[in-house]
């Protein structure tokens, strides 16, 4: 038998799907179980998009532009211009979900052996990439105690090695729900600048940004317009997941014209995602009012909840639908899977992504990613749940950690 | 400015898509342009597939799983055994597009450095494919005086080196048209199980088979069932290539829980084509008898025409709808450009692909790639301004050659 690849043998297992097999177990066991360990919103996507690929008159589902429909780019480059962020429709490549976005930017700017330099936690996937394209990524840690804001300039700079080739951050962040301001964000273009790197910003959750906080897009970075690339979807925007449309976008002409050559190896992203992301785009602003009072609710009762247990801590996340919450717990992994094979409170349970799965550095094994995406009477029995299970958790930790908020 | 990946450099052009400035620029011109340059195919997508669509009851439109949907992944597993194909839904992963299959495939499966060998004319995204994933194309050459036949198994094993670790067929082929025999496959079969590599089986034409000939599926092959990655995709087969829907299909238990790895950091396959690609399922075989005799009509019409002009050749595919022509050229780019930017037939003209982006090596100057994916009344026309252009092509070729049948 032909062996596998190094990179596939070094490629990660997914840490939030590696606990499925015993939800589905509990499910069976007749269990109701809450998932708050998933980034899939429970948010409708926008009516008048699903109208639109319903009342298509289409005789052939074609292949679009390797780059995108035009006619969804303009617009696409119209909807940026309206929130402050100059992107022509020629700067602009479409692609199959803010994933491929991602690929792509690795894949144009590093060779194997690069390093890249993000913040953990971090959003588990941007491993799998980094593996995938065969770059390395290097994190400096941000910590709960600072409800995860952006790490001094110095440990970046400590980081920094003559393989770093870029910067690579989530904003706001998943996993932490920290929206960076602009100070951190110029702390950061300082550096991109002074070390040439290139700063790939990740917005896809650029909507959810709450008690009066504003997004500031890394586009809006002075002095470092050719080092930064863009990477956007509309998955969480319109809560359209399975549409995999996302973008990719930087006034890089070099990046754009060799990342066109991987789009056009692979043809073109989904026709019918990229008709309802234009459709997507006439959404009425009072959509994002009700979406984002509605997770400021989530959000504040998660948090309250949580800092209501004994032992345990949850910063107050200021964007995204994402909590990282402290448990006086011994290990992550085991109390997830606990709770799914060995507990119930009346037969329910709540499924959360341990934070590990965060980390590159071994950190994580107190803490949780909590996903505000049920509703406020589903999230309030979640809650119950973790309360209770913390009261019995057999690795429950007896040291109550001084915390700063 | 930081710089691009050497990846990035080295990825190719699509040599189908370089020539649309310049068809872009004849239609400004007002001129009419049958494009037989494209894989694109004018046949309706089956209707029933796209009024499930139009019928969707969906609030928000999800991911689905990473292997993609095991409601759709178990039809196809029907749909399989009705081709005499053994392919459990457990064995299968649903992929953005065909592109995506032989992507995960080779990233699972080379490391960087490692060789494949293929027959040329190939694919001419299997070099992009090949490139992103670091790994080597080596080419055995087809000829067309054999109508692209499989070449000597004595040629596949002179290119076989240290470093091979694959061999991909393409059947039927696309460019050539050729469809390879059971013998054929079988002869394949024995290097690929002498020297123990994986053997990439892309059948995305495989509805394609013309004058009573039969498909025979790599997955068929006996002894090598550890060594075979099927490699399909809706696209062609239900005219759905905007779909972006594929399947990578193996026994190899390895691969398959390795390339999920690779399937899990991009999340999932597009939900809207999956739920189309499930629906087509349902396609009554009437629709491929239509499609299948029209497409040997076109053929028939593209061949016998060819034929006629002098010093043209050729031969007469059995699958897929593409052929090569050889034809009394000096350079079929020159020609292509040409053909757009200087010719004209009462305002007519044709759009062809190149041959040389086919080939690894320095062949098909003289030869073109047509795609018959225009109803017989356009087609006859293009065909009549390729005769036209021919008779005043300033590169023409004064020899004609002797071309064996």
């Amino acid at each position: 038998m032909p062996t596998i690849s190094n990179k596939g043998k070094a490629m990660p297992e997914s840490p939030i799907r590696k606990l499925v097999p015993y939800s589905e177990a509990a499910k069976k066991k007749g269990r109701k179980v809450y998932h708050l360990n998933i980034g899939q919103p429970d948010i409708k996507t926008p009516e008048l998009a699903i109208e639109k690929i319903k009342s298509l008159d289409l005789k052939v589902l074609e292949y679009s532009h390797s780059a995108g429909n035009e006619s969804y780019r303009r617009k696409l480059s119209d909807y940026y211009k309206g929130i402050g962020i100059d992107a022509a429709f020629d700067e602009m490549l479409i692609t199959t979900g803010g994933s491929e976005a991602i690929s792509f930017a690795l894949m144009t700017c590093l060779n194997p052996g690069d390093e890249i330099i993000t913040t953990e936690p971090f959003y588990a996937n941007y491993l799998g990439f980094a593996t995938a394209a065969g770059a390395v990524i290097k994190a400096v840690t941000s910590k709960i105690e600072t409800g995860f804001a952006l790490p001094p300039v110095e440990e970046f700079e400590k980081a920094i090695t003559s393989k770093t080739k870029a910067i690579l951050i989530c904003n706001p962040n998943n996993p932490t729900g920290y929206l960076y301001s602009e100070t951190e964000l110029n702390a950061l273009r300082d550096i991109v600048k002074k070390h040439d790197l290139y700063l790939f910003s990740d917005e896809v959750y650029r909507e959810f940004c709450y008690d009066g906080k504003k997004h500031f897009s890394a586009m809006n970075l002075k002095g470092i317009e050719q080092n930064v690339i863009l990477i956007d979807s509309i998955s969480k925007r319109y809560s359209a997941c399975g549409a995999r449309i996302g973008v990719m976008i930087s006034k890089n002409k070099e990046v754009m014209t060799t990342a066109l050559k991987f789009a056009q190896a692979r043809l073109s992203p989904p026709s019918l995602g990229q008709i309802l992301g234009e459709a997507s785009l006439e959404t009425p602003h009072e959509y994002f009012d009700e979406v984002i009072a509605e997770y400021v609710q989530r959000r504040d009762l998660v948090v309250s909840e949580i800092n209501k247990m004994p032992g345990a801590f949850c910063p107050k996340p200021t964007g995204a639908f994402y909590a990282i919450a402290r448990l006086p717990i011994d290990n992550s992994d085991t109390f997830c899977r606990w709770l799914l094979e060995d507990f119930h409170y009346k037969n329910q349970t709540v499924m959360l992504a341990p934070a590990t799965g965060f980390y590159a550095s071994k950190l994580g094994l107190d803490e949780v990613r909590i996903g505000y995406v049920l509703n406020l009477h589903d999230l309030s029995a979640a809650m119950k749940c973790l309360s209770e299970a913390l009261k019995v958790y057999p690795g429950k930790t007896v040291k109550v950690k001084e915390l700063a908020g």
